[in-house]
């Protein structure tokens, strides 16, 4: 299933941005929970359930946060981490070599001393909570201009996360909830010596490949383990999971404890019209030039196919999980629905003054700041968004571009991610040693550059400029070829020049960067002051609409951030035919034969070889109804004592619509289940070191 | 390579017709000549070779014209013909079941007995061909309107069509040479009882697969031999071609004589450039969608794999070949040179006041009729070339609506394709046995009716019709599953019912061929008044004013007609390293080993075991400079002697921009060599008696 990281580019890169705000009746297991504000009436209610803050502070510490995208959770009071393999596969394949293939041979660490460092892994606990709405809210004069307003909440939030990091050392964010609706400043404890310390083979844990993702029934080890350390040891941890001996029955009630990406539950019609008709399609189509152009690379020789896997993993995860979206969309029972809700929000709102007058106008708002964004989005993608550079090159020299000059203004004036508070992170991934590969980077802007051609034409005056008489093969190759930024000494020595070394620099790729970048601000000014803050604005008043018409007692739509989600084990019908909540180990085999053993249901050795290790009636993979999304992979999912029963990896195709509705009808979440992690470790792995240290 | 077929279909679906006028200097060995205007001077210049008119003929009556998509020829007496492996799938993948895969597994009929009826080939030779321009033109009066001139044009050319094919009972077409410029009628001998003799296997036919097409060195037995049949007996033939002892050497002049599909070389600035910014873009746009949704098709189980191959391998090669030509747009070098061309054609016809006069708005008027065009192209392409309704059953249904329509009409206003004269081949389509599988149909048309959703909107009045309330997925399952024309015998019930039969029907397809039609037809219609007649007479203008600057002694555009290209044997430098023209068959495993022996380089069993019958330095597959493109799949190429030396089946990379420019810097056609079709038939298939009949 979609990792945040992989979703966020998507959508971000094609401006789909989802701006919408929860105040449905939620239905059956729906609920994507704040930590700070779970539905305890509800539990208790419907599960007879009362979590107690303790119980809820320990589930939020012993989670954690991929910032490269996921969820994970820790299971061991030595720093021991379980995430998702599709999750830690990024940092797997930065670990590789044309000698050494993590992904696809699996890695085992034996003692601690062979643990692998991880090149740029960032993981975060969320450690406090606090709202920070008022504050934030009372920075903007009422009857500001768009752009005042906009440069106002920036400067207060720029200021609130310097003071707090500052006071605390923590990385301190505040996030955005009910769009606009509240701001809460979300504290983290920080690691960033994260180590491998065990990964199944890619054949296992995402055995079946793109065809079975989203699906099920399924068979995938899809785990893996790294331990954080402090000064040079593992780091000792007061809160971690603990690990259930007999894993989830039937129908018993589970949590999962993670951090879905992004929802677009509650935009109003006009929003989910455009995500329809302009803005997904064409994310779709991007997606699948990028497929197809990762694809031709990887075919081409091994090498290249390994070079190339992370990425082409999550392409097309993101295409699989875009489709299923769209579709939802366009299916008419599911708009019908969404237009029943928001008629009957806006005659409630209609029928009495006092809330016409306030909320009245914020569903024209929000279809207004969308005709504006209609006039620039292709180049806002394209020049903005990065969508045209489609390198980690091209995005390394515009960080560098943008921090030398970002650096000449006040803390509070700072864009995202280039304030004080946010430094760390930054250049924990500018200094990233994750190896690049020329050839892929000159195959994939090469792509790029000829979508900006295809999208804007040659005699487009800055994409003349861009690819300055050549055509885009031969640019992306000069560029790349030409470029020193592929070694992590040069980029430092960039950022100490600051902006006179960056003005005097003739690296091809930092002057793509310095042509770009004005083009590139004032398409972003743009859009936050016609599309970014209107829309704040209207959501709000949208949010605050839906809390006077149907009460509070409902949860933001999703951020990737901590969020708490529940529902029972549960099967489904599907077709006429019952599918049952587990597979078992054994069905592994069968399913591979089914499929001829051939390309993505060829087995590892280790599993054809040592079948008789293992229990065939072992329970594997299991479904809930728990609502998740991207970015909650790798959750940890656990019983009433809070202990480990499985871990989220996927969701089934039936799932793929929840971006915009959720449904427990045949939607279920799909996860490994505790006790196969346990087995094959220790049967199978010879892992029993670590199958011995799962949560204690 | 492109077989012409799938050319056609992306070309004529996305309205990329491309019309344009040689007139150009010819360079190198540049030129598809018609076999009536070979340039005789030339090649006894050049290369001290003067073909005789017996000389042509002969070559002319071998080759053959696979109307599924490409060439072939003549190679023995009893009617053996030889085309590519690919060129002969399509027939494959109709012969194949789930039981026996002809595809994967070959096939060789050792007795006559055993050779496979095919189930709607069709092969043409070409034996008369006639100037009719001046009848042609005479019809239209000066000043009619575009829509007079059309319909004018239309009724001469379907009544010469008629009286021609009652006359001789030959199939009679009336072709459109230099865009407009010219009329010829060409009269071919038909061949239908066509049967299967040889194929090898797809993995040594394609080896190297989607990788390595359109790339050498090369290592492919890209071959397949059928046999006419006539009266149930192999058909005696006059004309066939000898098989060369020892195959071409190095710099020895060869020719090819074959039908390539469709050229731009001459196309104007406008025109160019149109297809630049606007129409191949599209098309790639479709073409990913496409491989992508039957990769995923493909991937669900071994036996969608076999359903799904040859389509997918169509597409693939479409995508490739077409990327090559946009890249080619792209390259400024490219585009520089065209307008250099174009600007000094203007110039010299402004110098004179007559031909100014007479020929000088032909480039703006070229550039309106695209203004046009670029307003109805996504509707055109969508509803009347097909695009929103990617399934074989749709095509079906709407040709018998059609067919209902038109025969109510005289002869002389029958839309294409519908004539009496096309009658036979138009019923040897739609009363094929060939298999079609449901779930592939509906998921190709669930994905072409989301693409009209999102490129129309589900709320156009005709999309809405179309879905009929139904998601994509659900309307494409309704249709395909209520649909009773998989079966041939409703196809002939419904034919024989007319058209009170259709209107009265109550099939899904037949509905969904009726509701669109009108649609279509009146799209259509717009099309040929604002678009087909303008450039046709345009270009006609264009073209004249060619003849009289630049001198005649030119050949036209390509159009899937029969033509005379030639060239020598001859490698090239690539990135500073010299590529030989031959590579050998012992080449052949070193290049599997390269590439980990996997998936596409995986070769067959038989070649593993056999390797010891092989002699490794026998030629395999070489390369000319000869002027080909996709159509002219399965060409022979042959000597001085019109004896064969080898086939054409592929061109490299840097051909691939030869849509619109000839180069033999190093571009390059790629064929199999004589003596490896020998020695593989001969030593490895044990088919010693089909080796012994070639050119015998």
């Amino acid at each position: 299933m979609t990792r945040w990281f992989q979703h966020a580019t998507a959508r971000t890169f094609f401006a789909a941005l989802a701006l919408g705000l929860s105040a449905n009746a939620v239905r059956g297991d729906e609920g994507m929970w704040l930590f700070n504000r779970v539905p305890k009436e509800l539990l208790k209610t419907k599960y007879g359930f009362e979590p107690t803050d303790q119980w809820l502070e320990h589930l939020r510490l012993s989670s954690v946060r991929f910032n490269s995208g996921g969820s994970g959770s820790f299971v061991s009071s030595r720093g021991l981490v379980m995430t998702n393999h599709h999750v830690g596969a990024d940092a797997l394949q930065k670990l590789s070599s044309a000698e050494r293939d993590l992904l696809e041979e699996g890695f085992h660490a034996k003692r601690e001393a062979d643990e692998l460092k991880c090149v740029d892994l960032e993981l975060n606990v969320l450690v406090h909570i606090e709202d920070v709405t008022a504050k934030v809210n009372a920075a903007v004069k009422p009857g500001s201009s768009a752009a005042d307003a906009f440069a106002a909440r920036r400067a207060v939030i720029n200021t609130i996360e310097e003071e707090q990091h500052q006071k605390t050392g923590l990385r301190s964010d505040v996030v955005t909830l009910y769009q606009g609706g509240e701001y809460h400043l979300y504290q983290f404890k920080k690691y960033t010596d994260v180590r491998l310390v065990f990964a199944p083979e890619q054949g296992i844990a995402f055995f079946g490949g793109d065809p079975d993702n989203f699906e099920y029934p399924r068979y995938c080890l899809d785990v893996c383990f790294f331990r954080v350390y402090e000064d040079g040891k593992p780091a000792k941890m007061e809160h971690f999971l603990k690990w259930s001996e007999a894993g989830a029955a039937d129908d018993e009630l589970t949590f999962v404890s993670g951090h879905p990406g992004s929802t677009s539950r509650l935009n109003t019609m006009a929003h989910l019209e455009y995500l329809r008709d302009l803005s997904l399609p064409q994310t779709m189509d991007v997606l699948r030039r990028r497929e197809v152009m990762l694809t031709n690379f990887s075919e081409r020789s091994l090498e290249n196919a390994r070079q190339a896997k992370d990425d082409l993993f999550g392409i097309q995860n993101s295409r699989k999980s875009e489709l299923g979206g769209l579709a939802g969309l366009q299916d008419p029972v599911v708009m019908r629905q969404k237009r029943a809700e928001e008629e009957s929000l806006r005659k409630a709102v209609a029928a009495k003054p006092d809330l016409q007058k306030k909320y009245g106008t914020a569903w024209d708002e929000v279809a207004g700041s969308l005709e504006h964004l209609k006039e620039f989005r292709r180049e806002l993608s394209l020049f903005e968004f990065g969508a045209a550079f489609n390198t980690s090159l091209f995005g390394i020299a515009r960080t560098l571009v943008r921090m030398a000059e970002e650096d000449t203004k006040p803390n509070a004036e700072r864009l995202d991610g280039y304030t004080t508070a946010a430094r760390e992170s930054l250049e924990q991934g500018l200094y990233s040693e994750a190896p690049l590969y020329p050839d892929l980077e000159i195959a994939k802007l090469a792509d790029s550059l000829a979508m900006l051609v295809e999208h804007l034409g040659p005699d487009h005056p800055l994409v003349a400029k861009v690819l300055a008489g050549q055509s885009p093969r031969e640019r992306a190759a000069a560029l790349i070829r030409g470029s020193r930024l592929i070694d992590v000494e040069e980029r430092r020595k960039l950022a100490k020049a600051g902006q006179k070394g960056i003005e005097s620099s003739d690296d091809p790729l930092i002057g793509l960067a310095r042509l770009v970048d004005p083009r590139g601000r004032e398409l972003r000014k743009r859009y936050e002051e016609q599309v970014e803050e209107p829309q704040r604005q209207a959501y709000a008043k949208v949010a605050a609409a839906r809390f006077a018409v149907l009460g509070s007692g409902t949860y933001p739509d999703a951020t990737f951030t901590l969020r708490l989600a529940f529902g029972p084990v549960k099967g489904y019908e599907e077709a006429g035919n019952q599918i049952p909540p587990w597979t078992q180990l054994g069905g592994t085999y069968a399913h591979a034969e089914a499929h001829g053993s051939e390309g993505q249901f060829q087995l590892p050795k280790r599993w054809l070889e040592g079948r008789d290790k293992l229990k065939a009636s072992t329970p594997f993979n299991f479904v809930n109804t728990a609502d998740i999304i991207g970015g909650n992979s790798g959750s940890p999912v656990v019983n009433r004592q809070a202990e480990v029963v499985g871990i989220i990896f996927d969701g089934n195709i039936q799932s793929l619509v929840s971006d915009y509705v959720y449904s427990d009808t045949q939607a279920r979440a799909v996860s490994v289940h505790s006790s196969a992690i346990r087995e094959t470790l220790r049967d199978l792995y010879g892992a029993k070191g670590l199958a011995d240290e799962l949560g204690q």
